[in-house]
């Protein structure tokens, strides 16, 4: 080894030691006689002290690094004068008789500090400099972390880790695939998976009876802040089970990470129905770090002339507690906020309860006294809280609210990143129209579609419901939700191949094409397939929340930014004229005229 | 659950339990009143007992099903009345009281048993059933533990797993790569990595100091029997370090699989040169399960008229023990086996040292007892020894010795599957002459190549090699081989930009192509680049290894067929005409008349 010791591990116990240390400088400083460095791994930073008595010209070869060198020195370790208590290694320093530059460094384009001056396009195209940023670093040790506990506890109940292939088939199910052109297979494509659902499904049909996976997965979808084409989920399946078996066993891998890996109790994690989800928050992955549950204030406003209520779908309100003394100017700010075309309300109505017991509304003229006492019943206010209404069409009404209710909870404090709130959301729809969606293959359009994919097995006591109201069947499906982000969901699945025949044909595929597409699994279940359900989570997420971030992206070592590009390795980009020949296929895009 | 154990777990102290049991019908048997049926899951066999005079309906029913049926039972645990030691369950039986089909089987097409009469293409085309061997199972269990204990020993030894994109860029350098099209960026393309090499590097420009992933590798060459177009590796990478502290702490990684997974306990891993391997074994890859090595003869056999000898440029000679034996037609056919067009040699020539002592060779007109005695004392043959000689040219005659001595060593049961030796052959030359090779695009033939890759450094004693003599450059580079095997292979990196620069322009690119493939690499070096090295090893391999197998197929749960075919869900496939104009690429393969 270039060391004896990494830069995070010297002690006062450690006083005299001979060592030899490498790593980066941080900062130098230049205090007379005396020569300071700040050295720098992934393990911590060490100060070196160069004395100019000892040895001159050491001294000044150590004034002549800049930030970011590689060094490597050899000295002794002694106790430092003035102890800076805030670094495990602030009581002792290194007194250097050897040093040696290892490698030298431009002037990186930002400050490898915690708070870097550099810009999200520039860190991501020095990903290499961004990474030796503490906070960087830490995220991806934390996911990895996660990474060997999940395996630690699964393998502990006998899953078996599995790979499956990346070289796939291409299915018109869901999002776009990203395709691979075959040169051995003229004219023949694999595709890369969107998730291994067929894959796990038939390790169950052949008897692997619990699978997981940390898998790489793909979709070639129009990128949004928090999405990237390559992601990662912890993908899981198990046999001779119903829902509540995966609920329990996949609680317990979720209280195990915050245990773990946070020294987090979390609490027994609650289940909701998709309806009840929908009725109160609006949301089928609500936040349930604070309550402020809708309210149906239809009846409590009705018949009292106020039109825009009588009128509308859904009158339905909010009791934001302790938000009474907001001010005239804070509360147009949120109407305004309500207003904005992306939530789209037509106003907001409030009432103050104020701390003296009175309610004021902003629809006195209709709603006396009394009748503000029945919201404030209806909705459980108390003095010093503020009840927002909104209303209008059910979906869109419920939205906006849901939004609002999010952005009430955001402004009072109640979305604490250092808190977390989990639950399972349970019984969702099986189907839902769609009209059409860009994300969504035109052949598709203006059907059914599955809300969660179509090996997802409706509840049997719905099973009757198939052929008359498909749209209220509901499937036995769930979603682990924590602090209203969705982190993973999953299904029982259909192993019987007549239901799952049936399925193909409500989507709308031909018996030809489903067979065309998905006659190896059909087949299989005709060999004994065993009852089975599975989940997936995605993992990149799960971390950015265990990280206490909104961004996925700080949690991937390499992301790619919104137009799917890794701004640093400059990809994807054209390949040669005898790529393209080989593979068969021909680009047709003109290179000279195009970007 | 819809079970409490499983079908491995029941042991005669679980006697009168009520429990249900889940599985499949390995077979079953009609014994006048009583049915039995043994239940076959992933844990075990478990035998169930139905007596007609407890429940006749059930009984018959219980005749009725056939192998590979899926069903759940519940009963009482009772002591068998002749037990079965061969089977951990084999002391109990289940007297069944309910019983229930969860789903039929069509006849599988072939049978579920340890030794089963299916092919190859029908086990590959039925997957799903083949995975129910218990054969295939615990080569995919053995590949789980071993994923799981090399994870654990790294994690212990400060080294985080992480995760490098799969989207990448293409480059010429090494085999073919497979292209994914971005339809975002048009006519540019994605490549799948060969290896995540440029990523760990950057990793350690980042700091990471110890990396590691058990990751999928992708290349698109033309498919031997042991290769598949996707594979995985287990990739590895230090900073701060030299040859010999990778070299130590992958031994100890391999040592450890060996002691954890087979409670074996392998001796350390000795080193040997490339040269040496090449003089003694004539092969990069050595096996030295046993020993039987080169002897240069050509001293020995000079001068004596023999003209084969005296004009070829390479006379060399095994002594293979124990084999002085073998009968003329035993000789004769191992002749045959030298000459055929795959190893090419001229002729076979042999000396027996017979159990008396004289040694009788195939060539006594040109050589004397006492010539014989010299080829004795110089290949250390004893009595009862069999000493065989080729002659020829170089290359080609050390590449037939060293088939010959694998073959001797086969023959004499010398390569037991269940003996592992494991060295390090390191100083590979850095690089090799290359007139051009199918695998390789066309750009990069007839030139010098990187024997490892282009990353790989030269040793520091042969820099001045590189501009004189550049096939003598040994390179820092090493292999792990056990039993003949190549397991993996690694060097210490080029950290130094104008190094980096001088490599790609000996490999034949051009400045601006060494800059548009590898810019941001060599611009990372010019920011702090750290000495750092690290190693790959083929984890398929290695799980082939650990099983006894040489077929790396068997550890794969999903293989590609010979032509890179999934051939259970028939993949690669056409793709649709609106996919690929999403894409902005065209298919020149004509479908409707194409295969």
């Amino acid at each position: 080894m270039l060391r004896s010791h990494t830069c995070g591990e010297l002690r006062l116990s450690d006083i005299n030691k001979q060592v030899t240390l490498c790593g980066w400088v941080q900062k130098s400083r230049d205090l007379g006689g005396m020569t300071f460095i700040d050295l720098r791994d992934r393990y911590g930073i060490t100060q070196l002290a160069f004395n100019e008595e000892i040895d001159k010209d050491m001294s000044a070869h150590a004034r002549s690094v800049s930030r970011e060198f590689v060094i490597q020195v050899s000295g002794s370790v002694i106790e430092r004068e003035s102890k800076n208590k805030n670094n495990t290694t602030g009581e002792i320093e290194i007194l250097v008789k050897e040093f040696k530059i290892l490698n030298e460094s431009h002037t990186p384009p930002f400050t490898i500090e915690d708070n870097t001056d550099g810009g999200d396009e520039l860190r991501m195209k020095y990903r290499y400099l961004d990474l030796r940023r503490n906070e960087v670093r830490k995220n991806l040790e934390l996911r990895h972390r996660m990474a060997i506990e999940t395996r630690n506890y699964l393998d502990k109940l006998n899953f078996l880790e599995v790979e499956t292939p990346v070289l796939i088939k291409s299915t018109p199910e869901g999002a776009r695939d990203f395709v691979v052109p075959s040169r051995m297979n003229e004219g023949q494509f694999y595709a890369l998976p969107q998730s291994p659902q067929t894959f796990k499904q038939l390790l169950m049909v052949g008897g692997f009876d619990r699978y997981y996976q940390i898998v790489k997965c793909f979709r070639d979808e129009d990128l949004r802040a928090d999405r990237q084409p390559e992601f990662t989920q912890i993908d899981c399946e198990m046999s001779f089970v119903e829902q509540k078996d995966i609920l329990d066993t996949f609680e317990g891998l979720i209280r195990n990470l915050f245990k773990t890996v946070k020294n987090i109790d979390m609490p027994h994690v609650p289940h909701m129905t998709y309806a009840d989800a929908m009725q109160y928050y609006g949301n089928d992955k609500p936040d349930t770090r604070f309550d402020m549950k809708f309210v149906d204030f239809k009846q409590v406003t009705s018949a009292k002339n106020f039109k825009i209520f009588d009128e509308a779908e859904l009158v339905v309100a909010i009791c934001a507690k302790g938000a009474a003394e907001y001010t005239r100017k804070q509360l147009d700010e949120l109407t305004e906020w309500v207003k904005r075309p992306q939530l789209g309300a037509t106003g907001l109505i409030y009432a103050r309860h104020n701390a003296d017991g009175t309610i004021k509304s902003s629809v006195d003229k209709f709603y006396n006294e009394e009748d503000l006492k029945a919201w404030s019943v209806t909705c459980g206010s108390q003095p010093g809280d503020l009840i927002l209404v909104l209303a209008g069409p059910e979906d869109k009404t419920r939205k906006a609210m849901s939004e609002l209710r999010l952005e009430m909870g955001s402004r009072l404090g109640l979305r604490d990143k250092t808190k977390f709130s989990a639950l399972w959301v349970i019984d969702f729809p099986l189907l839902e129209w769609n009209d059409g969606d860009p994300n969504l293959l035109a052949s598709l359009a203006g059907r059914w579609h599955a809300k969660h994919h179509p090996f997802t097995s409706p509840k049997p006591e719905d099973f009757n419901l198939l052929k008359t109201d498909p749209g209220a069947v509901r499937a036995n499906a769930y979603d682990l939700v924590i602090n209203g982000v969705e982190i993973g969901g999953g299904s029982i699945r259909i192993h019987n191949k007549e239901l799952q025949a049936q399925m193909f044909d409500l989507l709308g595929f031909t018996k030809e094409e489903a067979q065309k597409q998905f006659g190896f699994l059909m087949n299989a279940f005709e060999f004994g397939a065993p009852p089975h359900g599975g989940l997936a989570f995605g993992f990149d997420r799960l971390c950015s929340l265990f990280g206490g971030s909104d961004s996925i992206r700080d949690f991937i070592a390499f992301p790619k930014n919104n137009s799917g590009r890794d701004v640093m390795i400059d990809s994807p980009s054209e390949i040669s004229d005898e790529q393209l020949k080989e593979l068969n296929i021909t680009s047709v895009i003109n290179h000279t005229v195009a970007k």
